[in-house]
């Protein structure tokens, strides 16, 4: 810049040439005014939302997480049928281990005794028969929901008294799943406490936590309950309080089952000092519970536990297990100060406050009366051809020293 | 700015001082061109590339999902060895609740009555003996694939009527599982169907949206199966369209087993109506299916039934299970409209503009033949030494009023 | 821009009119030297920090991964109580199934035979009793930590010979869970290896690879074992190893359990060629292992195998199973060259640039002595009222022709 030819400066003194723009300053109230109106607007507008709300100084990283969960409780069935029967974790917990995601199973249809055969098929419009000539040997349909799922044998078999159903090959007998209990049979488990426990990790911070917090003590862990106002720390949950903070009811839910999302959220600034990053709790259902626009509601599978007879002929008891599934989401993005995100933004500021001279140009150019007077000062007009001898139009001084 | 020692002005006046760079308009049109070109380049390059294409104006949050999962079907299969069995979901999908990763079984191993015990090694070239005196007590090595995973007896014991093997303690008979069914047993899997049901969340925006779309009614969903043509909406999934959708042969695959990703995309541009953003859904392998280069190909585990016989001994049935895992991935990255990212681009957009002049102040006064002439007016040079009452060279107006 | 209304120039040649700064060039060494070195400074953090350590010029994208795992090893035992037994993997990982997090049970305790009953509870200073009156029917807490966690019976029933306690309802005998085995029962179990395969996808650069590097052969993988110094890139470790990497001793930790990460970092360069993309492993223990301000140390969970006795009625056998669970976390971040955080970045630094004028110019107008004289030059005064035929102050030329 500013190194001519027959510059004879040497080049390190061209080289500390320091070009700064010649200013033409305005005392004028309106434009000074809107200037730093833009100005101010801008600053504000970077202090206020980008850096204090949004925190666009930090750097962020997600969490890394490790939960395991543990389920208590113990429930004392009676039913006409099965008499008295005593259910611990090792039965209603599927599968035992306690990961991130558990199911409680709260409802149930056994079916007990089934071994490899042939039986009439449970009963539908599409199964009843009057006949061997309605059912059709080897038959399976796949889809269609139950209208014909197991592999017919071509016989018509009893189904009861008065009904014939087509035979199938199944595990017999066929499990009867039209009828779930109304009343879930685990519905006391809404009083079963889970002990979650979750290790976090901004890998990119070096930052590690647990929901235990330090301060807790053993004593106290022994004893608590999470309540969200009296005890917020306290890393045991009642399923039934899990269950009414997500907005629903246990004893209706337990029937049919679904999948409940334990959220745990730890957005930190970790900026702040460590003990002010606490983990926040929420719960909410994830899965569709509206019948209508829906297929399979509620969330159940179908386990088997195998046996022997004294034939040595495998046997096993169906289980169709209705439950509320625990997933347990941990969330979370850390923000730190960092130097990049800084200047990135606070580069885009610098250039945002370069509209406001801009916007204050055009203002002056235009909508001021004095914009002439203003535009001959600002704008210094060179023609194409060169040194003609003829004074250009509004140039600095001359054009005003004889108006 | 502006506000020397001497000047009268209060300070609110010197406040509202306006500063603006005094500006020489050159009417070449060359640089002018020039000027305009890059403008436009830069202005059209943000507009198109940057906001259109990558919507750089947008702030992005991560999506949050919750899966489950149900497969269905039966199967009659029929061996000479076995008889006739029948398998469903109870049997062959494990574990039996449908989470994120299911597992179907196609092809297994069955070693059936196994009981603790010592019994002759399966037969390798390592495990061979003609005596006691090839066996050693208490040999096992883990390492070397096959060597001697098992715990020596030091007895050399009768594999078949002519070869011997080193005895083992071990669960007894011992697996044979080098010869594995060529046409997998469950080959017919691939009929199978699985409704996968999938909510999501993208917790920035508190946008939530589930795969099962608010048009679909629950008579459809009965009857459907996805199809990417006729059926792209139905979350349905018949097990041989995955696999074959993903590149592979469902009976090939059936034998050894794999790993199969089944993804679920959510990229979403939130700033359009809730219903555009739809899952779109796509499938392939994700495991190493070549032998070269490989390790334990395919995908198998082995687990096992407990029983007890009648002089209350444990037996067991080991079952090494041959079969396809399927992994629902959800993907997406959803993206609204936020004023940080817009701003940042702006003022990066408005600091490239500056380029623009920088480029042409080096064209025009390196190229253009009257390079002197505009250097002359753009510069005004002032020397360290002030007031010297010698005029500078080059400034303003005396310099063209005698040439 | 310099588009005045009694401008005759056409609309096209106004439109390629190029407007640039007048600019004011001191050759002063000590602006010139603060300009050039404030420049510097800026740059050489922009190029060495932001895009040499930061590589901000990078689009960067979050690892898809798919992660199967297969633990190999046997064990043999010989306790007293038991006699000699065979542990295979079909025993002691759990579930059997090798997914992204995996189960190695070390120690136990195993209750045989339970049935549905009524028994003494277990002994604990809570549930002593000398005769009925001291139980109460139904009583059952599930909080309070094994004060009454079963179904009281009312009655008082003979723990011992000498020691009473309350009966409950519940699967008989009760566990009796309060001595562990002070050596875990599969200690040896540190010499159990475990295979990992991981294949990981970068979606957003189309980018796949597996931690089986493409240049290890299969001979190779048949024999390696993990480690950090001789074989890194071997994908199959020793248990032992993995532990004793986390900082922990592994015949201690299989006595309580705990939880173990195995972490992959994927965090890859994709600008370099993709041989350089390799996964580094590392470990570290993610429970809490100290006893205060803990609760339920270590890591277990209850299952039970399921049996029907000679008189067809269930029995099952509860194992209380403690031990390691492996966490495979795969993490990562790919960047590659993208354009736009190239220009966000490019733009900032600009803009950031003009932040040297500013300093120096403040400088300059306030600590130079000639500071009067520059400003004379720099400032070009407009007063609010317009041509009044009075020279303005300090108007270029007239100021200092005559001094």
């Amino acid at each position: 810049m500013g190194c001519e030819k027959d510059c004879c400066h040497a080049f390190l003194s061209c080289v500390f040439d320091y070009g700064t723009p010649v200013t033409l300053v305005i005392s004028n109230k309106k434009v000074g005014f809107i200037f730093r109106l833009i100005q101010l607007l801008i600053i504000t507008y970077v202090a206020v939302y980008v850096c204090w709300m949004k925190r666009s100084y930090q750097d962020t990283d997600s969490v890394i997480s490790s939960v395991s969960t543990k389920v208590k409780g113990n429930i004392l069935t009676n039913s006409s049928a099965e008499g008295a029967h005593v259910w611990d974790v090792a039965e209603y917990v599927i599968p035992p281990q306690g990961e991130n995601s558990f199911f409680v199973m709260t409802n149930m249809i056994v079916t007990p005794g089934q071994t490899q055969g042939s039986c009439p098929e449970a009963l539908s419009e599409f199964t009843r028969c009057e006949s061997n000539i309605d059912c059709k040997i080897g038959l399976n349909e796949v889809r269609g929901n139950g209208r014909c799922p197991r592999v017919q044998t071509g016989r018509c078999g009893k189904y009861s008294e008065t009904i014939k159903t087509c035979e199938v090959f199944s595990w017999c007998p066929i499990e009867n799943d039209s009828i779930i209990p109304k009343t879930a049979v685990l519905g006391d488990a809404e009083d079963f406490t889970v002990l979650i426990k979750n290790n976090i990790h901004y890998p990119k911070f070096n930052f590690k936590k647990r929901n235990i917090l330090d301060y807790i003590n053993t004593s106290y862990l022994k004893t608590c309950t999470f309540n969200r106002k009296t005890d917020p720390d306290c890393p045991i949950f009642r399923l039934g309080d899990i269950v009414a903070e997500a907005g629903e009811v246990f004893s209706v839910m337990a029937v049919k089952g679904g999948v409940i999302g334990i959220f745990i959220d730890w957005s930190c600034n970790l900026d702040f000092p460590e003990r002010f990053c606490v983990p926040k709790y929420s719960f909410s259902r994830l899965d569709n519970k509206h019948i209508e626009n829906n297929v399979a509601p509620g969330y159940n599978f179908r386990f088997a536990k195998y046996f022997k007879n004294s034939e040595n002929v495998e046997t096993r008891t169906l289980i169709k297990a209705y439950g509320i599934r625990f997933e347990v989401i941990v969330l979370g993005e850390a923000g730190k100060f960092s130097i990049v995100p800084t200047i990135v933004n606070l580069g885009a500021t610098l250039a945002l406050l370069s509209l406001a001279g801009a916007v204050c140009d055009w203002f002056m150019l235009t909508f001021m009366k004095e914009s002439d007077y203003y535009a001959k000062h600002k704008f210094i007009h060179l023609n194409d051809r060169s040194d003609s001898g003829v004074p250009l139009s509004s140039v600095g001084t001359p054009s005003y020293g004889t108006p």
